[in-house]
């Protein structure tokens, strides 16, 4: 049975777990919430790549398999940093969701052959061919933390996947949805001035949520995004990274018998009964028991 | 001359320093803001009495001959912790604030030799005098990070001023200043909600403004509560504390003459740049350099 490690600095990556718990069955789940030294998205690059090293060591030497790094601003900031650290496979949060943007927007963008007014071509249409030179680089807006907009790591993962990024900071999105306010006029209102003031600057066919809070109010994102006229399509970054992690795993592991359901353990450097309870909502179910980690920081 | 260290988990504490710079001139600040633990108000009690003794140690062994605590979550959590572990005098904002709120509702309560009814009477009027069994007790309101409220700090205070205290918790006030929306619609409809919820349970005659970014939108809360047809007065903890301070500071150090302007030092425990651009804001001066501290953590 794979031991599969899930790291995160806070709850938000416990929406990543949810996306993997049915995606992969049979697997054993270590979450660790770095809760004690969150939010990581103000902090410079060293120490947040000090911090996320500490973690996946911790995760490693638990005997996790594969590690998944569920936060944005560990993966945009410390991901070559935690992949030397450690000996087994780590996937980020970024690439998968980038990818899976790229996928989206070539299933949803007519190529020459399958113009309705064309004759239909015996060619294999394949979902990595290059891009068309005829036509314009596709836009994506990616909203996130300050420190992952700074890094311009998803504008990076990007431009190797042949898409146009636009960065966009939404900072009071994660106060908001620790709030409790996932469905609520003010939240309403603060997505309503970033989506405008980011709809300034581009025409996006794809909208990233570049923070692992942000499927909580993935609802609310596509709502005003209408209002504003915008029929981007919402990428989750939870669903894009649980889906790379399944294709990794499947690879590593044949399919066992008899099917058992996940399991899952979860630590936390800080408060476990604050992770138990404003965890329950992320996970989108309740959390047995939490243990307590000191990673001395 | 006089050194005098200020603590704070990150910016906030800036207002405290620049209450306290034409307050006492002829000193020296060392001001330590520890940005890379930011914030404190979600962290645990050990935690926090942890950094915020680390810190404190910094200060001490800098050579400052007072020590003021301008974090409230610090203050509430971990000041005899603090007091224990530094030879020097420490002053955190909670009881300052509170004896402020007292005096100032004495001076606005009439006591009976105030009636204009009654005849004037030859006795002194003393702030200090305890309190008249006839009132009620006066009542006041905190907002605070839910760290301080969940310590309850405020309320034990308050009850040895002879006040009570509703404390509420207004985790998104932080977010929102520090976003830089201190005269924004988001910021005034977020403080209806905090002082619509908080009024239905409690008729201050004092708001405290628990947390030391608050004094940014002293103004913004002072027209939504007068909106809410509240008279309360408010409170500001930088101006409180700054004024024990002071008085602290006069009764060891007698005034030096000439008079100079106060210097000041800055240490952060991560992004200097940050610091220097964001602290700027709330110490309403520019913050020519910052040091950067690495505390370990």
């Amino acid at each position: 049975m794979p031991v599969i490690g899930v790291f995160d600095s806070g709850f938000g990556g416990l929406t990543v777990l949810r996306a993997l718990l049915p995606l992969i069955p049979n697997a054993h789940y270590i979450y660790l919430g770095d809760t004690a030294r969150l939010p990581y998205g103000a902090k410079s690059q060293a120490t947040i790549a000090r911090y996320a090293v500490e973690s996946a060591r911790f995760l490693a030497d638990q005997g996790c398999d594969h590690l998944v790094i569920a936060c944005n601003t560990a993966t945009a900031l410390a991901l070559p940093e935690i992949k030397a650290a450690v000996a087994i496979p780590v996937i980020g949060v970024i690439e998968p969701v980038v990818a899976a943007a790229h996928a989206a927007l070539l299933r949803a963008t007519p190529t020459p052959t399958q113009d309705p007014s064309s004759q239909p071509s015996s060619a294999p249409v394949s979902t990595n061919r290059p891009p068309d030179h005829d036509l314009p680089t596709p836009q994506i807006l990616v909203l996130a933390t300050n420190a992952t907009v700074q890094s311009h790591a998803y504008f990076q993962a990007s431009q190797n996947h042949h898409l146009h990024a636009t960065e966009k900071a939404t900072p009071l999105l994660v106060p908001l949805i620790e709030e409790g306010w996932t469905n609520h006029p003010v939240t309403r209102q603060v997505l309503s001035i970033y989506l405008a003031e980011a709809l300034g600057t581009c025409t996006p066919q794809a909208i990233l949520l570049g923070c692992t809070h942000y499927p909580l109010i993935a609802s609310e994102i596509e709502s005003t995004l209408r209002k504003l006229n915008s029929s981007a399509t919402i990428i989750d970054s939870a669903q894009a990274t649980a889906a790379a992690v399944a294709q990794q795993v499947a690879q590593a592991n044949p399919p066992s018998t008899p099917h058992r359901p996940a399991t899952f353990l979860c630590y936390a450097t800080d408060s476990t009964e604050k992770f138990r309870r404003l965890g329950s909502t992320f996970l989108g179910q309740p959390i047995p028991s939490v243990n307590l980690l000191d990673l001395g920081g």
